[in-house]
């Protein structure tokens, strides 16, 4: 579609991100699988919970802009997941690998907070105060989740250097 | 290579985030060059020639840890610029287009601060001072031009409102 103006960039923005979180969704239950620490494997449990959470969110800002809440395949979000694919195919003691997929996860909830901020912003700038608090929403849950990773980290990059 | 430890693993994510650094010099040259608003296309032109210091820095940090400074491709950083390419060639209007190269290059920011806070902290973690404190300059350079990011995006996503 042609984009005349930020409401259609906000649109095209949306269905990029509604794919991203499809993505995620099969992503998080391979890497809850793959991770050895407990608390790194429950955390990725929770947050694949939260993110279908997130997919129902968006669905709601599609219904309030009268729009289908279709998805439009994100290329950024498909190069992230394949370089978490790869740590998981690398041959790693599990301690540095759950660093690894920490590291990975944390560069997927960056994509998130980068979108989320700018897609809040534009609804800002465009008056739509419960499409702007909706993304709002998600943005602070992405930015929880990296601080509950980094405290997690914590812990493991500790494991992972005391590993051999 | 096999990784054993969590040095391994900080000689991995260097090599991937060389390659990263690399690409996006070759797309901020584009993202420059379509970019309409001034202050932007200023911003990413001096961007260029700070990540281009980075790589340098990054040169640096593999001699601290005597290893040769090669890159690993990175996945990430092909579909993030992929992404970048899709919105050069949508039919938008021009300053539409400048906020939506805002959004696309934030998203390249925050991949760098998720991975330079990673590095950071895993040098830390292995008691590496000088090459903790590399990648803290690069990690904040990243954060600052998030944040100029942030601003000119205030003004062309007022003017983006109002184009067509």
């Amino acid at each position: 579609m042609a984009i005349h103006n930020l409401q259609d960039a906000l649109i095209e923005e949306l269905r990029d991100v509604l794919s991203a979180e499809k993505q995620i969704t099969r992503a998080l239950k391979q890497m809850a699988k793959k991770s050895t620490n407990e608390q790194l494997k429950a955390a990725f449990e929770s947050h694949l919970e939260e993110t279908e959470g997130q997919i129902e969110r968006l669905q709601d800002v599609f219904g309030e802009l009268d729009k289908a809440p279709r998805s439009k395949h994100c290329a950024a979000m498909e190069g992230l997941i394949e370089e978490g694919k790869e740590i998981m195919e690398e041959d790693a003691e599990p301690e540095v690998l759950d660093a690894m997929l920490i590291a990975a996860a944390q560069k997927v909830e960056h994509y998130e907070i980068a979108t989320y901020g700018t897609l809040r912003t534009w609804a800002e700038q465009l008056g739509m105060t419960k499409v702007a608090q909706l993304l709002e929403e998600t943005l602070e849950e992405e930015k929880a989740t990296d601080e509950k990773l980094s405290q997690l980290a914590a812990e493991i990059n500790q494991e992972a250097q005391t590993a051999e």
